[in-house]
């Protein structure tokens, strides 16, 4: 087992305050605000902005092992992540969240290629933490 | 709705290969490796600690809010998030996260802010996208 860590501090209302979050490895700070998080203004970071780079960077290095143990490794996997914040009856909830995806592979077939990244996309551990709908797109560069 | 982005590659195979992820919003860019997720070296992030930071963050936001919205507004929310990732059947999954959350709150009682604390926990919308278990210890400060 291994264990992770960060921190967060919120000051204030939500709609007037701010925070801000730690990384523990790096000690990496990023801030937060509530226009950053719920509307349009992206001066400031937010946990769906860190879901989406924890998706993205657990499908990619399992979509790699994934392909490793098909035995086609991989050279390259680049992912990209959209996160959706929608707002319904129960307040704000992650909606969804489209991976896009681009595999540099020599010498799989692309169906093949898409059948793996699929599977990944159910089976990585981030993926199976989440409760949310997560929509892919795949190419082979 | 509101939408927020990340990106991450991985270059080679899991286990010699190696990664980075960046965040949209401030182009910060964490390392990602094979020992620093699954096993005791702490060099690198890993998609758990963004995890991590993403839980500790909303749940901050969340109880600053539902405090304000009780008539007891909080001066300071502060939350440590751990992330354990184990292996099992299925791999690895993320087992368990543990909040530690304190609250700087004028003239609430310790109940009533546990009672908030521990709805915040089960409401909050990355706790509700998550299916994994998530475990409080809250304080007054």
């Amino acid at each position: 087992m291994s264990k992770h860590y960060a921190n967060a501090s919120w000051d204030g209302t939500l709609v007037k305050g701010n925070g801000k979050y730690t990384l523990k490895t790096s000690g990496y700070q990023g801030s937060l605000n509530y226009s950053s998080r719920f509307e349009d203004e992206k001066a400031a970071s937010s946990p769906e902005e860190l879901i989406g780079a924890a998706l993205s960077s657990c499908f990619s290095m399992a979509l790699a092992n994934d392909l490793d143990k098909a035995g086609s490794p991989s050279e390259k996997i680049e992912t990209t992540a959209e996160v959706s914040l929608t707002k319904g009856t129960e307040g704000f909830s992650i909606t969804e969240i489209l991976l896009k995806t681009k595999g540099t592979v020599k010498g799989v077939e692309k169906s093949k290629f898409l059948e793996i990244a699929e599977k990944t996309k159910q089976n990585c551990p981030v993926a199976r933490a989440l409760k949310t709908n997560i929509r892919l797109e795949a190419e082979l560069a």
